[in-house]
């Protein structure tokens, strides 16, 4: 495997959100993301979102800024048993990046205001893609979270 | 805004695909992505795929590596006029991210086999997650994608 040993990437813009602890985010069985708040991007990358208003969902990848570390190994609060750190939405991963389904509900220049952020106030966004295509839900298996009754 | 300057992350892996060349990957229009491969994980890291099994889809996040510099406008090959690269998926991306969900087929220790590959063979992977729910058919409204009949 030859790979590159290292990537450096520089974030676009920043979110908004009304948590500033972790404590304050909903987690685990049943946790509903309806959260309102705003991704302010770079405002030299304004033009960037041309046409973005056309779409209902927005995939946000951002940056655990506030988590140091990994483990390979994760148990959620939701787990009776700890399980691989990739198969976890925990913080605490090897590259940590966060990955978040928004709803998009209106735009200003270059604020996005958006439904269901799970991020705290200030984290760094990577890139924002749309949201184009769901998995058929009978073709959905998941995993330890369905013995977890989540 | 107060931001990070720089994010450096390390490829967990790489992809292997059929695609050598990014003109043998179906885009646009009624594209499919039904081809099958390989994620190959360090194998140090194979303690983080514990349980992963259970899951039937994985998002993927990797770098578009050779991919340079960007473009804040885009036109993809199935639309009339350029819209905001984060509207798009195109490659030329301030933060050269990609975003794939794989049906995952099997696992054989640090190797993952799945299918729906659109990354060219030996792209760098920098982080898998469980794909866990989707965005009911009848609140998703696809922008320009619509207009475009794809």
């Amino acid at each position: 495997m030859s790979l590159p040993a290292e990537i450096r990437l520089r974030p676009i813009g920043c979110v908004r959100s009304p948590f500033h602890d972790p404590a304050e985010i909903p987690k685990g069985k049943g946790a509903k993301h309806e959260a309102e708040g705003t991704i302010e991007l770079r405002p030299e990358l304004v033009e960037g979102l041309r046409d973005i208003e056309g779409f209902s969902h927005l995939f946000v990848i951002w940056c655990f800024d506030r988590s140091e570390g990994f483990d390979l190994l994760s148990q959620p609060p939701n787990a009776d048993r700890p399980h691989g750190v990739f198969a976890t939405r925990s913080p605490r991963r090897p590259n940590p990046l966060g990955l978040t389904v928004v709803e998009l509900l209106g735009r200003e220049g270059h604020v996005l205001r958006v439904r269901g952020v799970d991020m705290l106030d200030g984290t760094p966004v990577l890139d924002l893609k749309p949201y184009l295509s769901s998995v058929p839900a009978e073709k959905l298996r998941r995993g330890w979270l369905t013995e977890a009754g989540a």
